[in-house]
């Protein structure tokens, strides 16, 4: 069987201390992976959540090549549930538990039924297109582990440079950065890609990839119309729409609360609008002097979304590009029509999510979710960042991660990474790491203020392990066991550095766990 | 006239766009130092605060050896009070407006008379010894801008690791690392050494540093005797610490809180006591059964500090080293301490602030800031992060930025960074760096979203860079230029891309910025 490069990418946290385990529910005996990381004896193994799917499982791994398609694992449960209505919402306002559901029950290590009445509520999405089996379920909501997204996808500046005729590395790089973004722990992925071969990336990021994808139709769309925004119709829409919810796409971005109304409210701004989509419709607005067809077609963009169990991630086109735009009239303009879109969509059973800001001061992080909140009934609010600064150019992760643990805390569901070359060009390999990384420790952070006892019981087995000097649980506990063993083996490098009770922090003298570990023993 | 490598290290922010100004002050002609961003015409230059001292003026540059020692800027200003009450606190309660509060008011763009007003309510400090004549004068509290402190420093296992015989490369490594923190926009610096040469590596920081310097005497005392905390004696302390307030050492770490009572306290702990000085203290006052002698001694300490106008930090040697441990008995009980010793230490006239943690999460930071407020009387607050999350190791520097981010909101004055490497070992230049920035990036968030102008300005100016597409001017915005440049030409090199009106992220045909500027333009 053929081995990729993949093996070696997946070794990272496959450690010799990492275990593959699944979960295995009673009612429709779905096997949920997570992964066990291993202590030194006699110290309990700690579980954690685990993104990566076949991709994480050794024996898998072994002897298949990665770079997909995966089994398709949702198959059967697809193929038994026959006619009628198919969409998670529905199946959960019947009173019934999918596996799907159960599958996420087992992962968050929740009961199965407060899944159902989640999702019966609107509270929380489980995105799974009904064409795109290889996915794992997972939910996305206020009352579950805090989610994180990654955008990939390239662009005509970038895809393509210098390759040869006939070749087209794009489109495997665009599937290895969607691996290796599920590799550090992202749970969905957007494919943004506005360059060449939009439809054979997606194809090929679908079929390999284990975690939800998102993408946002209006792109290839404007694609298709020459990349004139006046060009663009409903119709043109709607056949880009079917050819990606048939394709397996499992949330769309839709800006249909972009309204000619609110399209002079941005105009008062300092950065205008800055959401692609967002730009888009506002253009073709106003040359036509129209409403948004988005907005005026929406139940049929409902239907389609229905027929496949694809999911609204309702966009916000008029988020703030800059903090002195935050929380304006724009913003919560569109804001309330995504509430209005969102009691429409519900009418269908289509289960929707909201997109968020953008760039937002501190001090006004919590007014932003708190009204979502009350605007959108609860509907999972999936913000980007939110950026705390503007002018955190090349360290854009940074400022994002810091509004991301805020707005998560007080409940968002999913954030959307910022990676260290937001604003500057398209992120590579690293950046995506860097970008993934970052926004795990915001989401943790959020998880552990809510009293997760998941994520609490790793900060506690790392404290603890920090404790004893054992260094190697220390490293297998942390998002990036490598990173983190490569920096202690700068200055202690070999394996008896591995048990010294110090670093090269303080040294051993003034190593105040050291000296507390003694006191106590004396005391 | 030696040239240094400092002047390489000083060009990365003295970019032709870049230009030193001064504002001369009316009633001392002190001149205070910013830096002006120049950006294109007819675009108004922004005014940055500038740590850099004589280190970031061209001319200064140009003639010396960074390396120092710089001038004596408060010499004379020193010599002209004469005898008497020294501290700025004392002068302040007096009516004076010294030097130091008038160059303080012109680079916080604040009236001198409400420097001195903070000063004598212990609201503010101004940390500068009067042996540390070379400082420029910086206030912490919470009316001012965030600062930010760089720890260096030295470790017995780090140092002077294959260095030839008789050299000691390591002294200078600390120097260049102190002006390295400065540059990126380190505020203070505290010298942190335990390894070999501890007061000439001091000395030749404080000869060579524009900020103010701390230290924790307890270190180089412990050294005195043997490494041996129970062979510590009062006498040899006060040695040590009179040995470097008369180096000028402009504030000290004391831990003075930790008393015998508290101690079982942090014996239920997690993590226990991770503190280097509360861990020498603890284990001195079980030996013994004794009192803290810090605490039983502390008005000697007191005039000691007083003499020299040096500040005290008085340090949190119970503060929780794991989540597990936030909030609880043993910081609070130590904090009520603190907060009886902050009065004592004003009935001397000694400036003072508080040390605060460490390992909160989240939902408990708030909780910190606001009741170190009330127990120590406003005395301004100075935190190590702190870190939301236990698990961060290798990225510990974004998990710090977090609360700092949030802790400085809700008043903290002052946030000790914390570096990429920490939990693993002792950090090197780029370390520094990134801990450095990560934590501009907090205390501006903090400072924009408090709603100070200057503060403010840069963003709009830097938002209003990226709708106009003047990409040299938002690097020059930005905390790291040479960064932002080269992330942008990795993908777009050349001149040309520098007036491009979009980046590699998504192309020219989907720039939002590009359209919404172009749809302006038509309506």
């Amino acid at each position: 069987m053929a081995v990729s490069a993949s093996q070696v990418l997946n070794s990272a946290l496959n450690t010799p201390a990492t275990r593959r385990i699944y979960r295995v529910g009673p009612l429709h005996a779905v096997r949920a992976p997570m992964r066990e990381i291993i202590l030194a004896p006699p110290h309990e193994p700690v579980v954690v959540y685990d993104t990566t799917g076949p991709l994480g499982d050794p024996e898998f791994a072994a002897s298949h090549d990665l770079r997909g398609p995966l089994p398709p694992l949702r198959e059967e449960w697809i193929r038994s549930r026959g006619a009628g209505p198919v969409t998670q919402m529905a199946l959960a306002r019947r009173g019934e538990i999918t596996p799907e559901m159960e599958f996420v029950a087992l992962r968050e290590g929740l009961a199965p039924d407060f899944l159902r009445r989640e999702v019966a509520a609107g509270r929380a999405i489980i995105p799974a297109n009904v064409n795109h089996p290889e996915c794992e379920p997972m939910a996305i909501g206020r009352n579950f582990l805090v989610k994180i997204n990654a955008n990939i996808g390239n662009s005509a500046v970038f895809a393509g440079k210098g390759a040869p005729c006939g070749e087209r590395p794009w489109i495997d790089e665009e599937v290895e950065k969607m691996r290796w973004a599920v590799h550090w722990g992202a749970d969905t992925v957007m494919d943004l890609s506005t360059g060449p071969d939009i439809h054979e990336t997606r194809e090929r990021i679908l079929r390999a990839s284990p975690v939800p994808i998102g993408a946002v139709p209006i792109y290839q769309a404007l694609e298709k119309v020459g990349g004139v925004a006046e060009d663009l119709t409903f119709d043109v829409f709607r056949e880009t729409l079917l050819e990606q919810a048939r394709q397996g796409v499992d949330y769309f971005t839709i800006h249909a609360g972009v309204l000619l109304a609110h399209i002079p409210l941005a105009e008062k701004r300092l950065a205008g609008i800055v959401s692609r989509g967002g730009s888009i419709l506002a253009r073709w607005c106003l040359a036509h002097r129209r409403e948004n067809f988005l907005y005026t077609h929406f139940r049929e963009i409902c239907e389609v979304l229905r027929a496949y169990d694809a999911v609204f991630s309702l966009g916000d086109g008029l988020r703030p590009g800059a903090l002195a735009d935050a929380n304006d009239e724009a913003q919560f303009a569109e804001l309330d029509t995504l509430g209005e879109l969102t009691r429409i969509a519900w009418e269908y059973g289509v289960q929707t999510m909201i997109e968020g800001p953008g760039h937002v001061p501190l001090h006004l992080i919590q007014e932003n979710v708190e009204r979502q909140r009350r605007v959108c009934a609860d509907a999972p609010f999936y913000t980007l960042g939110p950026l705390v600064v503007d002018v955190g150019a090349g360290y854009d992760h940074v400022a994002s991660a810091i509004g991301g643990a805020w707005i998560a805390l007080h409940g968002t569901a999913m954030l959307c990474y910022v990676t260290p070359k937001e604003h500057l060009g398209l992120p590579n390999r690293e950046d995506v790491k860097q970008g993934v990384i970052a926004h795990k420790i915001a989401a943790h952070a959020a998880d552990v203020a809510k009293g997760h006892p998941q994520a609490i019981a790793r900060d506690r087995a790392m404290s603890a392990a920090r404790c004893e000097f054992r260094w190697e649980d220390q490293f297998n506990l942390a998002f990036d066991p490598e990173t983190a063993r490569a920096y202690h083996d700068e200055s202690l490098p070999g394996d008896e550095a591995k048990s010294a009770p110090y670093c090269s922090m303080c040294g051993p003298k003034y190593c105040a766990m050291r000296m507390t570990q003694e006191t106590r023993e004396r005391v």
